[in-house]
Formats: structure tokens, C-alpha cells, sequence
């Protein structure tokens, strides 16, 4: 044997002690880095400089405002009571959300009533609170000129909540309905109903919904805001994907990329090639294939609003199918023909009559198996729906996601989404207009 | 300057060379061990022994069995469907809770309607789904003899779901009464209301509830694996804390003891000194003082099943004040005085009466803030109640904890809880009791 071949470490052989010592030191700072993620991921702190740190949260003021307009509501319709327990609408006219305040088999309601105050109309919010949660219940941070504007009543373990709830909606005599919010659990309106057997206990009529529906500017530039900067995350993506790459690595890198631009629970439906056919998506983690399309439908949260953008994309590389090509193009135009369709005073039913009439016309119909799209806020999904037969009425302020699809199973499937707001002159406004909007081409998102 | 003491590798200085090499060696061995959390935290592993191993989940015939008592209780009440969205009660009659479909503004409901055949009452399982989730619904695991006993209702985006649901309805005539799950969002019991205007949608009588209330053996079996697991934990955890210790590092250690032993979801309100004295905690991360109890309320899922355990406990080096011995004391009487009292055909409400005498007499009545303790099973907390004015009647089969405490605000808080459920002799039985059930002392959980 070689002397010189032998790893016995000895100070007769200095040259090779110092190579493993060198491979190790190697090794170790290797494998730190990779530790430290750097070697796994590409940085995408460079979008957060967009606009995530410049757009301002719903104000004191704002939310003030949104109780006001609830409270002359109530008393033009000559209705009691507005109750929803912490949900989207909560968050809307309360600050509280069930990211706040989880729900149990206690209720915690927030209640408010229209007051007349020389000539005026006053919102009163009152809270039910499980009394041996008050401490805690008042650490909410529920919007109010004084803290003492609040009422809070505090019902013991022993007393039935709904009656001592009752008790907020004596003072006034507007009326014998209390309006419910739709995500309210049957047993909180079943113990308000019979706790108030004379009165109605029912869902809100439209004129309190488009309170919500019908979005205030600093909400839209919220929204402008999460919109733009889901686009970016896809965009640059985009740029680091590669064939042979899997779903999962994908997904995960999106989801990097939207946390790193500084938006909250961001997330996307990550499907390659025929796994894009299912619109929900498919239990298999697929590699992206030489023809594959990728599609990304991502949804992320910047202060309490949703953004929702669907891009379908190929690489420069990627052998599209003259088949694939076609669907990418009718799904851009439908697209297209909706977005300049949209208008104030139309029904937003008429909108999804026109993505399903151009695809019928080109044969696609029966490949686009889902409703043309919903509103955006608050919540990711939220009315008013742009579905068939559907006969709201577009508003101004409204929003809504615009998202045309062709889905052939075992094939291939393509979405592409945008979504827009009606502005004071009635007209559609992409939310992602200050990126570019739409996708130019599957190569150009 | 010593030529032996310069840190230049080099042939000349085999010996250092040779430290340098030994140093980087152990500093990486014992950084990867670190990575690799073996250094951390203690192993928990051998907990996983216990028995989560070896119980059943819920067989195919127990899901059978449960149908078919639900579609005979509507017989007998002369009613016509049971109606839940995916939920616990979702989970206990068809294996869908929202862990297996996210509830979404589209309906996806469970609806059981009695059919008479030869005589008996069959269950008939229909499922709403939406139809371009279709797909998706259909890999559901719900229970059936023939997978085509299942009815699937599919309801196009364009249609009204609630007038499709309604067709399930109509082939039987055994009267206008629909019972939604209590759970359900006020929308869907709006929609279904509307869609059978001369039908009663309402809340399920004690008939039905009670069905899920009185457990069988099976998850008597399952309830007893969670919660003697679950206290093992605690148990394990006791031996590793010291003074100093960080709340957070604590609640931490517990989780991985809880996951270690085979639970899922497991986590603990881990509370120490007067951060106890808020029931269900601060905001604060405490250090563990010379002289606090520490409080670990700790719940974790087995097959589907939660525990619910809490303990306060003492470390040997301790210094317990003469009150908080005093308090801990009162409070394990109250637990024991309880779980003798406990009996079938006794109002729930009077076990929570019998702990509120015991505290009143002793001058701490007004420090037991909430009430005596829940039932439990698939939920955490769910009917009926141990809490007072409560006239439910305690039934063989049904599960409760038993979870006295002492909160005083700034100063301690001491709570036990362990649950018991009622064997067929119509006495109390822990669930903890395989592994020596209640507390003996605060060094001795």
C-alpha cells in the first residue's frame, strides 16, 4: 500500500491532514448556506418595495362611517338590528374577525341599533361578550369615538345569552326585524328568534348588503395594492421556473416570493399540464412537462384584503400544442370581451352570458364548467357573483374577479384571471392596471 | 511571541494543525445533532407505546348503524330529513368534516332522509355537491354498504342549490319538518327555507342530538387512549421543567410530547404563576418563578376524538405559599366531590350547583369564574353541558370534563380537569383512569 494513500491523520503527513481539514471547513460552510436557505430559493425582497409599505389601513374615521351608514339604513328601513358574530362583515363594521376572536359554543355577537339624536342618526354597537371572557373581549380592537360609546353585555355561564342580547334593542321601537349576517351559525338565530318570538330574525336585504359590495377609495387602493403585487410574485416566478421542475417546488416558491413582497397567508393553486383540467386541482405532484402549461391561481391577504390573479404560462422552451395555443387565446379573449363589457347598471349575470356565448360559438362551451366570477374584499369570494341568471345589478365601487376557463380533462386546462373595480364614470378598472394588467401572451404575464 | 501559540497551518505544526482539524470536527457533529433538535428537547417517543397504536378507528358497520338510527329517529318523530354541512356532526353520520371539505359560499350539504322498505326503516344519503366540484366530491370517504347507495345531487353554478336539494325530499311523506345541524351558516338554512316555504327548517330535537351524546364503546375506547396519552404527556413534561423556564419553551415542549406520543393537533394553554388566573390566558411569556404553580390545559385528537386534560403543577424546589396549597387543595375536593356525585338521571346543572356549594361554603365561590365542565367527543367542547340551571339530563354514555378552578387576578390560578363518562350502571368512570386518573398533588399529576 501507498504510504501516502492512508487517512490516518499523523504529523508525518501534513499535506493530506491539511485536505480534510479543508474539505470539512468546505463542507460545513456549505451546508450553513444551504441551511440558511440561500442556495434553495431566489430572493424576492425586492418586490416588497412596491407598495405593501406605503398603502395606509382602514382608518377610525372610516370605520365610523361604515357604522353610520349602517345605522340610517336600519332606520330607513325601520328595521332594529344589525348581529353578526366575528366574520368578514364583523371585520367590516367592527374589527373583528375570527382571526380576532375565535368562535366556540359561546357567542360573542356585535350588535347595532339605529339611535335618533336631535335629528340625526346614531349607530349604538353593542357587544355580547361570555362574561368570563370580558377581560379579554375588551382587548379588541373595536373601532368607537370613546370607548365608552360601547355597551358591553356580559352574560354569566349560568344565563341564556340570547335574552340578555335582547336587552340592547329594548330602547328603541323602529321596528320587529334583526338582520343576521348570512355566516351566522343556525344556533345563535335559532336562540335569537325564540329569545324575541315577535320579531323577525332574517338575512340583510340589498340595501345593507352593497354597504360592503360597493368599495370606498382607500379600500381600492388596498386592493390596487395586493392585486399588483400578487401579479409581480408571478411574474418573477416565472422567470425561475424550469422543465422537470415539480408542483410542489413551485408552489412553494410562489408562496416564498408572495410572503417576501410583504402580503399575508398568500398562497397558489400550483397545477402543470393536464392537473390544471380539474379547476380545484388534483391530488398528484406533477413535473412540468416539455408541453406542459403551468397554472397559477394565488390569493394573498394585505390588511384585511384579498388579491386573486390566475396567470397560465409556458416557457420560452415549452413546445405549446397548436391545440393549447387556441384555448389560451379564446380564454384571453373572453377575457377581454368581458372586461370592456362590464358597465354599471347591467346585471351581472349579462357578464357570464357573454364569456359563455363567445366560447359557445367557438365550440369551448362545455370546457368552461364554472361560473365567470365573484366579488372581491374582504373576502376572497363575496357577493354580488357574476353567474347566470343572476340579476344584481353592477354598481359603482363594486369588485369582482374576471376569470374565463377552458378545462379538457386529461388534456390541459387554462384560467386566467384579472380582477377589476367599476369607477365613477360606471367603467371597469383592472386592479393589476398598474403592472400592465392582463397577460400579454402564455410567455408574457 | 511563542512560536507554538500562531494559528498558520502549516507542516511545521502537525499538532495544532491537528486540534484546529478535532475542533471543526465536534463543532459540526454537534451542530447537525443541534439542527437535528436531538440536543433540544427531550425524546418523548416511548409515549407513543401507550395505545395510540393499537385502538380502531370507526368501523364501516358503526357508520352504518349510526344512519340508520338517524333515519329511525325521523321515523319515529314523523319527520322528514336531517340536513348538515361538513362538520362534526357531518363527521359523525358520514365521515365529512371540514377538515375533508373546506366550507366555502357554495353548499355542500349532507341530507338523511327514513325510508320504510319491507318493514324497517332504511337511511337514504344524499349528497348536494357542486357540480364542477363534482369530481372532487366523489372521492369523499363516506360510508356506505354500496357506494351506489349514495344519492349525488349536482347543482350547475347557474342553478338555485336549495331548490335542487329539495329533491331529495320529496319522495317520502313522512311530514314538513327539516332539521339543520346547528353549525349551519345562516345563508343555507335561508336558501332551504326559502326553497320549502311550507316546510319547518329547524334546529334537532333532544332525540337526535342525543345520538351523538351517549357514546358506544368504540369511542369510549378511542376517548380513553386520547386522554390517558394526553396526561402521560403532562406527566413527562412535569419532569422537565425548571425554575426560570419560559412559558413559551414549556408549551413547546408539550406540544412535541403530545405529537411525539401519537396525537394530532395537540397544544397546551401552558400558564404560569397569576398568567393562570386568566382562564383562558394573557398575552405575556412569562419565566417560571420560585414560587408559581404552573398550569397546563392541554387537548390533542385521536381517530377523529379530543382529550381534554388540565393540571397545575408544583416543581420539588417549589416554594408554594400556605393560600396557593390552600386553593390547589379546595380546588381538588371540588373536583373529587363532583366525580362522586355524578349519576345518570341527574340534571347536568346540578353537578355544577354541588362545586359552586363547596366553593361558596369555603369563601371562593366568586373566584370560579366559568362553569363546571363540557361534554366532549368529536368536539372539544359540545352538549350537553355541566353548567348550571341547565335541566339536560345526565345519560349513560355521555363524556363530560370536570374542571373546578380558582382565578384570582394578579395573584394565582388553579384549575384540574379530567373527564369521565358514564358507564352502564350509571356511574362516573374517568377517562384517565387506566393511567391512575386524578391528580394526587401538585408535585404529583
Amino acid at each position: 500500500m501507498d504510504e501516502k494513500a492512508t487517512l490516518t491523520i499523523s504529523p508525518d503527513k501534513p499535506q493530506l491532514t491539511r485536505v480534510v481539514c479543508l474539505l470539512l471547513l468546505v463542507y460545513f460552510v456549505l451546508s450553513s448556506l444551504w441551511a440558511s436557505n440561500e442556495l434553495q430559493t431566489p430572493s424576492f425582497s425586492h418586490l416588497a418595495d412596491h407598495c405593501t409599505n406605503t398603502v395606509s389601513p382602514i382608518s377610525l374615521d372610516e370605520f365610523l362611517t361604515r357604522q353610520k351608514s349602517l345605522a340610517s339604513t336600519l332606520y330607513d328601513l325601520r328595521q332594529s338590528a344589525y348581529v353578526t358574530e366575528p366574520s368578514a362583515n364583523g371585520l367590516f363594521f367592527a374589527n373583528v374577525s375570527t382571526a380576532q376572536w375565535r368562535l366556540s359554543e359561546r357567542p360573542l355577537l356585535l350588535i347595532i341599533t339605529p339611535h335618533l339624536k336631535d335629528g340625526e342618526v346614531h349607530p349604538k354597537l353593542s357587544v355580547l361578550t361570555p362574561k368570563f371572557e370580558a377581560t379579554r373581549a375588551k382587548l379588541l380592537p373595536i373601532p368607537s369615538a370613546n370607548s365608552s360609546d360601547i355597551e358591553w353585555i356580559e352574560w354569566p355561564e349560568e344565563a341564556n345569552p340570547y335574552e340578555l342580547a335582547v336587552t340592547a334593542l329594548t330602547e328603541q321601537k323602529t321596528g320587529g326585524t334583526i338582520f343576521v349576517d348570512g355566516s351566522t351559525r343556525h344556533f345563535i338565530v335559532d336562540g335569537l328568534q325564540k329569545a324575541l318570538p315577535g320579531a323577525w330574525v332574517t338575512a340583510p336585504p340589498a340595501e345593507i348588503k352593497q354597504l360592503r359590495e360597493r368599495k370606498s377609495k382607500t379600500e381600492l387602493e388596498i386592493m390596487k395594492c395586493a392585486h399588483e403585487t400578487t401579479l409581480l410574485a408571478i411574474r418573477e416566478v416565472h422567470k425561475h421556473l424550469y422543465i422537470g421542475m415539480r408542483e410542489s417546488e413551485a408552489r412553494e416558491m410562489v408562496a416564498t416570493a408572495l410572503a417576501s413582497a410583504g402580503l399575508s397567508n398568500g398562497g397558489c393553486l400550483t397545477l402543470f399540464g393536464e392537473n390544471a383540467a380539474l379547476p380545484h386541482g388534483s391530488g398528484s405532484d406533477s413535473l412540468l412537462g416539455q408541453a406542459d402549461f403551468a397554472l397559477f391561481d394565488c390569493t394573498a391577504n394585505l390588511l384585511g384584503y384579498q388579491s386573486d390573479v390566475t396567470r397560465t404560462v409556458a416557457l420560452p422552451t415549452t413546445a405549446v400544442s397548436p391545440l393549447n395555443r387556441v384555448i389560451w387565446g379564446h380564454v384571453h379573449i373572453t377575457q377581454s370581451l368581458v372586461h370592456r363589457s362590464a358597465r354599471a347598471g347591467h346585471p351581472t349575470g349579462q357578464l357570464d352570458d357573454i364569456a359563455r356565448e363567445y366560447l359557445r360559438r367557438r365550440g369551448f362551451e362545455r370546457y368552461f364548467t364554472h361560473r365567470l366570477g365573484h366579488g372581491i374584499g374582504i373576502e376572497g369570494h363575496e357577493s354580488p357573483y357574476l353567474v347566470g341568471g343572476s340579476q344584481d345589478i353592477i354598481k359603482t365601487g363594486n369588485a369582482f374577479s374576471n376569470e374565463p376557463g377552458i378545462y379538457m380533462e386529461g388534456k390541459v386546462g387554462v384560467r386566467l384571471e384579472d380582477c377589476f373595480y367599476i369607477n365613477e364614470d360606471g367603467k371597469a378598472v383592472l386592479l393589476t392596471e398598474g403592472v400592465g394588467g392582463m397577460a400579454k401572451s402564455p410567455w408574457v404575464p
